[in-house]
Protein backbone atom coordinates (compact mmCIF):
# COMPACT_ATOMS: atom_id res chain seq x y z
CA UNK A 1 0.00 0.00 0.00
CA UNK A 2 1.51 3.63 -0.56
CA UNK A 3 1.58 6.13 1.63
CA UNK A 4 0.94 9.74 1.18
CA UNK A 5 2.14 11.73 3.77
CA UNK A 6 1.26 15.55 4.74
CA UNK A 7 2.61 16.17 8.00
CA UNK A 8 4.18 19.36 9.17
CA UNK A 9 8.29 19.02 7.73
CA UNK A 10 8.98 20.10 11.48
CA UNK A 11 7.45 17.03 13.19
CA UNK A 12 9.50 14.70 11.15
CA UNK A 13 12.90 16.52 12.34
CA UNK A 14 11.70 17.21 15.87
CA UNK A 15 10.55 13.20 16.80
CA UNK A 16 13.27 11.78 14.62
CA UNK A 17 12.03 8.55 14.07
CA UNK A 18 11.37 6.57 10.86
CA UNK A 19 9.45 8.45 8.68
CA UNK A 20 8.89 8.20 4.95
CA UNK A 21 7.59 11.02 3.06
CA UNK A 22 6.51 9.79 -0.57
CA UNK A 23 6.52 12.24 -3.13
CA UNK A 24 3.56 12.38 -5.08
CA UNK A 25 4.99 11.46 -8.54
CA UNK A 26 7.34 8.44 -7.53
CA UNK A 27 4.82 5.67 -9.14
CA UNK A 28 5.36 6.83 -12.94
CA UNK A 29 7.94 4.23 -13.12
CA UNK A 30 5.42 1.77 -11.36
CA UNK A 31 2.52 2.68 -14.42
CA UNK A 32 5.39 1.71 -16.99
CA UNK A 33 5.39 -1.53 -15.38
CA UNK A 34 1.68 -2.24 -14.81
CA UNK A 35 1.61 -0.97 -18.66
CA UNK A 36 4.42 -3.17 -19.52
CA UNK A 37 2.55 -6.29 -17.87
CA UNK A 38 -0.87 -5.71 -19.47
CA UNK A 39 1.07 -6.15 -22.37
CA UNK A 40 2.82 -9.06 -21.75
CA UNK A 41 0.05 -10.47 -20.68
CA UNK A 42 -1.45 -10.47 -24.02
CA UNK A 43 1.39 -12.11 -25.56
CA UNK A 44 1.12 -15.13 -22.92
CA UNK A 45 -2.49 -15.63 -24.08
CA UNK A 46 -1.68 -15.61 -27.65
CA UNK A 47 1.28 -18.16 -26.95
CA UNK A 48 -1.14 -20.43 -24.54
CA UNK A 49 -4.13 -20.69 -26.24
CA UNK A 50 -1.66 -21.04 -29.64
CA UNK A 51 0.06 -23.71 -27.90
CA UNK A 52 -2.96 -25.69 -27.08
CA UNK A 53 -4.89 -25.01 -30.44
CA UNK A 54 -1.44 -26.24 -32.28
CA UNK A 55 -1.36 -29.22 -29.81
CA UNK A 56 -5.38 -30.11 -29.61
CA UNK A 57 -5.06 -30.29 -33.81
CA UNK A 58 -2.19 -32.44 -33.97
CA UNK A 59 -3.46 -35.51 -36.22
CA UNK A 60 -1.78 -37.42 -38.73
CA UNK A 61 -3.17 -39.99 -40.65
CA UNK A 62 -0.41 -42.37 -42.23
CA UNK A 63 -1.10 -43.35 -45.88
CA UNK A 64 0.61 -47.21 -45.05
CA UNK A 65 1.09 -49.27 -41.71
CA UNK A 66 3.64 -51.59 -40.20
CA UNK A 67 3.62 -54.21 -37.62
CA UNK A 68 4.12 -51.83 -34.92
CA UNK A 69 2.45 -48.75 -35.34
CA UNK A 70 -1.21 -47.72 -35.87
CA UNK A 71 -2.52 -45.68 -38.50
CA UNK A 72 -2.82 -42.63 -36.77
CA UNK A 73 -1.23 -40.32 -34.15
CA UNK A 74 -3.01 -37.52 -32.75
CA UNK A 75 -2.24 -35.27 -29.31
CA UNK A 76 -4.99 -38.45 -28.08
CA UNK A 77 -2.50 -40.83 -27.95
CA UNK A 78 -0.63 -39.22 -24.85
CA UNK A 79 -2.00 -38.48 -21.67
CA UNK A 80 0.60 -35.89 -21.51
CA UNK A 81 -0.58 -34.23 -24.64
CA UNK A 82 -3.97 -34.41 -23.12
CA UNK A 83 -2.79 -32.57 -20.14
CA UNK A 84 -1.17 -29.83 -22.03
CA UNK A 85 -4.36 -28.86 -23.80
CA UNK A 86 -6.34 -28.43 -20.90
CA UNK A 87 -3.66 -27.01 -18.84
CA UNK A 88 -2.77 -24.60 -21.66
CA UNK A 89 -6.49 -23.74 -21.98
CA UNK A 90 -6.85 -23.27 -18.60
CA UNK A 91 -4.09 -21.12 -18.27
CA UNK A 92 -5.22 -18.89 -21.22
CA UNK A 93 -8.55 -18.43 -19.82
CA UNK A 94 -6.74 -17.03 -16.60
CA UNK A 95 -4.49 -14.57 -18.57
CA UNK A 96 -8.06 -13.21 -19.98
CA UNK A 97 -9.90 -13.17 -17.23
CA UNK A 98 -6.79 -11.29 -15.30
CA UNK A 99 -6.68 -8.28 -17.76
CA UNK A 100 -8.70 -6.22 -15.68
CA UNK A 101 -6.88 -6.63 -12.48
CA UNK A 102 -3.57 -5.59 -14.50
CA UNK A 103 -6.02 -2.44 -16.17
CA UNK A 104 -6.34 -1.44 -13.00
CA UNK A 105 -2.69 -1.59 -11.83
CA UNK A 106 -2.39 0.80 -14.23
CA UNK A 107 -5.26 3.10 -13.50
CA UNK A 108 -4.17 2.66 -9.72
CA UNK A 109 -0.15 2.14 -9.30
CA UNK A 110 -0.22 2.63 -5.80
CA UNK A 111 -2.45 -0.27 -5.02
CA UNK A 112 -0.85 -3.40 -3.41
CA UNK A 113 -4.29 -5.57 -3.64
CA UNK A 114 -4.24 -5.81 -7.51
CA UNK A 115 -0.35 -6.61 -7.40
CA UNK A 116 -0.58 -9.14 -4.63
CA UNK A 117 -3.72 -10.65 -6.53
CA UNK A 118 -1.85 -10.87 -9.67
CA UNK A 119 1.73 -12.09 -8.15
CA UNK A 120 -0.38 -15.05 -5.84
CA UNK A 121 -2.21 -16.11 -9.21
CA UNK A 122 0.33 -15.66 -11.41
CA UNK A 123 2.09 -18.29 -9.22
CA UNK A 124 0.27 -20.66 -9.58
CA UNK A 125 -0.84 -20.94 -13.33
CA UNK A 126 3.56 -20.82 -13.60
CA UNK A 127 3.68 -23.89 -12.00
CA UNK A 128 0.36 -25.54 -13.85
CA UNK A 129 1.97 -23.94 -17.39
CA UNK A 130 5.52 -25.17 -16.72
CA UNK A 131 4.51 -28.69 -15.63
CA UNK A 132 2.55 -29.06 -18.62
CA UNK A 133 5.23 -27.24 -20.69
CA UNK A 134 7.64 -29.55 -19.35
CA UNK A 135 5.92 -33.04 -19.77
CA UNK A 136 4.43 -32.66 -22.94
CA UNK A 137 8.55 -31.66 -23.71
CA UNK A 138 9.52 -35.00 -22.10
CA UNK A 139 7.04 -37.13 -24.47
CA UNK A 140 7.99 -34.96 -27.80
CA UNK A 141 12.29 -35.76 -27.17
CA UNK A 142 11.16 -39.22 -26.92
CA UNK A 143 8.90 -39.37 -30.12
CA UNK A 144 12.11 -38.01 -31.28
CA UNK A 145 14.78 -39.88 -30.21
CA UNK A 146 12.89 -42.90 -28.50
CA UNK A 147 15.33 -44.65 -26.15
CA UNK A 148 16.75 -47.79 -26.55
CA UNK A 149 17.33 -49.28 -23.01
CA UNK A 150 13.50 -49.63 -22.62
CA UNK A 151 12.75 -50.09 -26.81
CA UNK A 152 10.85 -47.38 -26.97
CA UNK A 153 11.33 -46.47 -31.23
CA UNK A 154 11.48 -43.17 -32.04
CA UNK A 155 7.94 -42.04 -34.20
CA UNK A 156 9.40 -38.71 -35.70
CA UNK A 157 10.45 -40.74 -38.69
CA UNK A 158 7.06 -42.12 -39.59
CA UNK A 159 4.86 -39.06 -38.20
CA UNK A 160 7.17 -36.41 -39.06
CA UNK A 161 3.81 -33.51 -39.27
CA UNK A 162 2.82 -34.72 -35.61
CA UNK A 163 5.97 -34.25 -33.98
CA UNK A 164 6.82 -30.87 -35.83
CA UNK A 165 3.39 -29.41 -34.71
CA UNK A 166 3.64 -30.68 -31.16
CA UNK A 167 7.12 -29.43 -30.72
CA UNK A 168 6.06 -26.33 -32.00
CA UNK A 169 3.30 -26.11 -29.20
CA UNK A 170 5.79 -26.46 -27.15
CA UNK A 171 8.29 -23.83 -27.62
CA UNK A 172 5.30 -21.50 -27.77
CA UNK A 173 4.24 -22.89 -24.06
CA UNK A 174 7.91 -22.47 -23.34
CA UNK A 175 7.55 -19.13 -24.47
CA UNK A 176 4.17 -18.61 -22.27
CA UNK A 177 6.11 -19.64 -19.26
CA UNK A 178 9.26 -17.06 -19.99
CA UNK A 179 6.50 -14.32 -19.84
CA UNK A 180 4.87 -16.07 -16.75
CA UNK A 181 8.75 -15.52 -15.05
CA UNK A 182 8.98 -11.91 -16.53
CA UNK A 183 5.27 -10.66 -15.12
CA UNK A 184 6.03 -12.21 -11.56
CA UNK A 185 9.47 -10.52 -11.54
CA UNK A 186 7.74 -7.24 -12.51
CA UNK A 187 5.07 -7.07 -9.95
CA UNK A 188 7.79 -8.08 -7.36
CA UNK A 189 9.54 -5.42 -8.14
CA UNK A 190 6.74 -2.95 -8.30
CA UNK A 191 5.07 -4.55 -4.68
CA UNK A 192 8.66 -4.21 -2.71
CA UNK A 193 9.70 -0.56 -3.93
CA UNK A 194 8.23 2.42 -2.56
CA UNK B 1 9.61 -0.65 3.24
CA UNK B 2 7.70 -0.08 6.53
CA UNK B 3 6.87 3.08 7.97
CA UNK B 4 6.94 3.92 12.00
CA UNK B 5 5.24 7.25 12.35
CA UNK B 6 5.28 9.00 15.25
CA UNK B 7 3.02 12.23 14.57
CA UNK B 8 0.81 14.19 17.13
CA UNK B 9 -2.61 13.12 16.90
CA UNK B 10 -3.78 15.96 15.92
CA UNK B 11 -1.55 16.64 13.28
CA UNK B 12 -3.27 13.77 11.43
CA UNK B 13 -7.12 15.13 12.21
CA UNK B 14 -6.43 18.87 11.56
CA UNK B 15 -4.68 17.90 8.10
CA UNK B 16 -7.39 15.33 7.31
CA UNK B 17 -5.32 14.03 4.57
CA UNK B 18 -4.41 10.49 3.78
CA UNK B 19 -1.94 9.55 6.68
CA UNK B 20 -0.71 6.11 7.94
CA UNK B 21 -0.30 5.65 11.54
CA UNK B 22 1.47 2.45 11.53
CA UNK B 23 1.50 0.97 15.41
CA UNK B 24 5.33 0.10 16.39
CA UNK B 25 4.88 -3.87 16.68
CA UNK B 26 2.59 -4.16 13.49
CA UNK B 27 6.01 -6.26 11.88
CA UNK B 28 5.35 -8.89 14.58
CA UNK B 29 3.08 -11.59 12.15
CA UNK B 30 5.95 -10.76 9.06
CA UNK B 31 8.53 -11.68 11.58
CA UNK B 32 6.17 -14.52 11.71
CA UNK B 33 6.11 -15.03 8.36
CA UNK B 34 10.23 -14.96 8.57
CA UNK B 35 10.27 -17.88 10.76
CA UNK B 36 8.14 -19.91 8.65
CA UNK B 37 9.80 -19.23 5.54
CA UNK B 38 13.09 -20.61 7.39
CA UNK B 39 11.48 -23.71 8.28
CA UNK B 40 9.71 -24.41 5.30
CA UNK B 41 12.93 -24.05 3.27
CA UNK B 42 14.66 -26.40 5.32
CA UNK B 43 11.64 -28.74 4.59
CA UNK B 44 11.81 -27.74 0.88
CA UNK B 45 16.14 -28.88 0.68
CA UNK B 46 15.01 -32.29 2.60
CA UNK B 47 12.72 -32.96 -0.17
CA UNK B 48 15.07 -31.82 -3.07
CA UNK B 49 17.94 -33.13 -2.04
CA UNK B 50 16.24 -36.39 -0.71
CA UNK B 51 14.36 -36.44 -4.67
CA UNK B 52 18.01 -36.12 -5.92
CA UNK B 53 20.02 -38.65 -4.09
CA UNK B 54 16.36 -41.41 -4.81
CA UNK B 55 16.59 -40.97 -8.33
CA UNK B 56 20.61 -40.87 -8.93
CA UNK B 57 20.59 -44.10 -6.88
CA UNK B 58 18.10 -45.67 -8.72
CA UNK B 59 19.50 -48.74 -10.47
CA UNK B 60 18.06 -52.42 -10.71
CA UNK B 61 19.58 -55.25 -12.87
CA UNK B 62 17.33 -58.23 -13.60
CA UNK B 63 18.17 -61.60 -12.98
CA UNK B 64 17.32 -62.77 -16.60
CA UNK B 65 16.39 -60.97 -19.92
CA UNK B 66 13.78 -60.78 -22.54
CA UNK B 67 14.42 -60.56 -26.19
CA UNK B 68 12.97 -56.65 -25.57
CA UNK B 69 15.13 -55.69 -22.27
CA UNK B 70 18.22 -54.78 -20.97
CA UNK B 71 19.45 -56.31 -17.99
CA UNK B 72 19.33 -53.38 -16.54
CA UNK B 73 17.81 -50.03 -15.98
CA UNK B 74 18.99 -46.85 -14.07
CA UNK B 75 18.29 -43.32 -14.11
CA UNK B 76 21.06 -42.89 -17.09
CA UNK B 77 18.59 -44.85 -19.29
CA UNK B 78 16.21 -41.68 -19.98
CA UNK B 79 17.19 -38.07 -20.58
CA UNK B 80 14.53 -37.00 -18.64
CA UNK B 81 15.92 -38.58 -15.29
CA UNK B 82 19.45 -37.32 -15.58
CA UNK B 83 17.82 -33.65 -16.05
CA UNK B 84 16.03 -34.38 -13.15
CA UNK B 85 19.15 -35.41 -10.72
CA UNK B 86 21.08 -32.23 -12.01
CA UNK B 87 18.47 -30.07 -11.28
CA UNK B 88 17.32 -31.12 -7.92
CA UNK B 89 20.66 -30.99 -6.45
CA UNK B 90 20.83 -27.18 -8.34
CA UNK B 91 17.66 -26.47 -6.34
CA UNK B 92 18.78 -28.32 -2.96
CA UNK B 93 22.06 -26.06 -3.42
CA UNK B 94 20.17 -22.75 -4.02
CA UNK B 95 17.66 -23.56 -1.01
CA UNK B 96 20.79 -23.78 1.19
CA UNK B 97 22.82 -20.73 0.06
CA UNK B 98 19.18 -19.12 0.29
CA UNK B 99 19.14 -19.77 4.23
CA UNK B 100 21.22 -16.76 4.90
CA UNK B 101 18.75 -13.93 3.60
CA UNK B 102 16.11 -15.79 5.30
CA UNK B 103 17.80 -15.69 8.46
CA UNK B 104 18.50 -12.10 7.47
CA UNK B 105 14.50 -11.57 6.64
CA UNK B 106 14.07 -12.83 9.92
CA UNK B 107 16.36 -10.52 11.94
CA UNK B 108 14.87 -6.94 10.06
CA UNK B 109 11.20 -8.24 9.11
CA UNK B 110 10.60 -4.87 7.99
CA UNK B 111 13.51 -4.53 4.91
CA UNK B 112 12.17 -5.38 1.48
CA UNK B 113 15.27 -6.11 -0.46
CA UNK B 114 15.90 -9.64 0.96
CA UNK B 115 12.58 -10.68 0.24
CA UNK B 116 12.61 -9.12 -3.06
CA UNK B 117 15.48 -10.84 -3.47
CA UNK B 118 14.06 -14.23 -2.51
CA UNK B 119 10.89 -13.94 -4.08
CA UNK B 120 12.78 -13.34 -7.92
CA UNK B 121 15.33 -16.31 -7.19
CA UNK B 122 12.53 -18.29 -5.75
CA UNK B 123 10.30 -17.82 -8.81
CA UNK B 124 13.22 -19.16 -11.29
CA UNK B 125 13.69 -22.28 -8.84
CA UNK B 126 10.40 -23.19 -8.79
CA UNK B 127 9.85 -22.65 -12.73
CA UNK B 128 13.93 -25.76 -12.41
CA UNK B 129 12.29 -27.17 -10.33
CA UNK B 130 8.39 -27.63 -11.77
CA UNK B 131 10.22 -28.76 -15.00
CA UNK B 132 12.11 -31.52 -13.89
CA UNK B 133 9.73 -32.92 -11.37
CA UNK B 134 7.24 -32.86 -14.40
CA UNK B 135 8.84 -34.11 -17.16
CA UNK B 136 10.34 -36.74 -14.75
CA UNK B 137 6.30 -37.46 -13.98
CA UNK B 138 5.61 -37.98 -17.87
CA UNK B 139 8.47 -40.91 -18.18
CA UNK B 140 7.34 -42.25 -14.40
CA UNK B 141 3.51 -42.89 -16.12
CA UNK B 142 5.05 -44.01 -19.62
CA UNK B 143 7.41 -46.78 -17.64
CA UNK B 144 4.05 -47.42 -15.67
CA UNK B 145 1.47 -47.43 -18.01
CA UNK B 146 3.51 -47.68 -21.59
CA UNK B 147 2.08 -46.15 -24.62
CA UNK B 148 -0.36 -48.87 -27.06
CA UNK B 149 -0.42 -46.51 -29.91
CA UNK B 150 3.44 -46.27 -30.19
CA UNK B 151 3.98 -49.44 -29.10
CA UNK B 152 6.00 -48.52 -26.41
CA UNK B 153 5.79 -50.97 -23.36
CA UNK B 154 5.48 -50.23 -19.66
CA UNK B 155 8.52 -51.46 -18.24
CA UNK B 156 7.32 -51.62 -14.36
CA UNK B 157 6.31 -55.35 -14.47
CA UNK B 158 10.17 -55.92 -14.99
CA UNK B 159 11.54 -53.07 -13.00
CA UNK B 160 9.60 -52.74 -10.25
CA UNK B 161 11.59 -51.41 -8.06
CA UNK B 162 13.31 -48.93 -10.42
CA UNK B 163 10.06 -47.97 -11.04
CA UNK B 164 9.32 -47.47 -7.17
CA UNK B 165 12.66 -45.73 -6.83
CA UNK B 166 11.90 -42.84 -9.27
CA UNK B 167 8.15 -42.32 -8.54
CA UNK B 168 9.10 -41.48 -4.58
CA UNK B 169 11.50 -39.23 -6.27
CA UNK B 170 9.06 -37.54 -8.36
CA UNK B 171 6.27 -37.47 -5.12
CA UNK B 172 9.74 -35.79 -3.10
CA UNK B 173 10.29 -33.53 -5.80
CA UNK B 174 6.62 -32.26 -5.87
CA UNK B 175 6.48 -31.62 -2.24
CA UNK B 176 9.75 -29.53 -3.17
CA UNK B 177 7.68 -27.37 -5.89
CA UNK B 178 4.26 -27.13 -3.62
CA UNK B 179 6.87 -25.59 -0.50
CA UNK B 180 8.05 -23.28 -3.14
CA UNK B 181 4.62 -22.06 -3.99
CA UNK B 182 3.93 -21.69 -0.31
CA UNK B 183 7.07 -19.47 0.11
CA UNK B 184 6.37 -17.33 -2.91
CA UNK B 185 2.79 -16.51 -2.14
CA UNK B 186 4.01 -15.88 1.55
CA UNK B 187 6.94 -13.66 0.61
CA UNK B 188 4.41 -11.69 -1.68
CA UNK B 189 2.25 -10.92 1.40
CA UNK B 190 4.80 -10.21 3.41
CA UNK B 191 5.98 -7.51 1.11
CA UNK B 192 2.55 -6.34 0.26
CA UNK B 193 0.70 -5.68 3.51
CA UNK B 194 2.19 -2.94 5.47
Amino acid sequence: MSTTIDVPESSNVVKGKEVLVAPARVGGWKKGIAIMDFILRLGAIAAALGAAASMGTSDQTLPFFTQFFQFEASYDSFSAFQFFVITMAIVGGYLVLSLPLSVVAIIRPHAAGPRLSLIILDTVFLTLATASSASAAAIVYLAHNGNQDTNWIAICNQFGDFCAQTSGAVVSSLVAVVIFVLLIVMSALALGRH
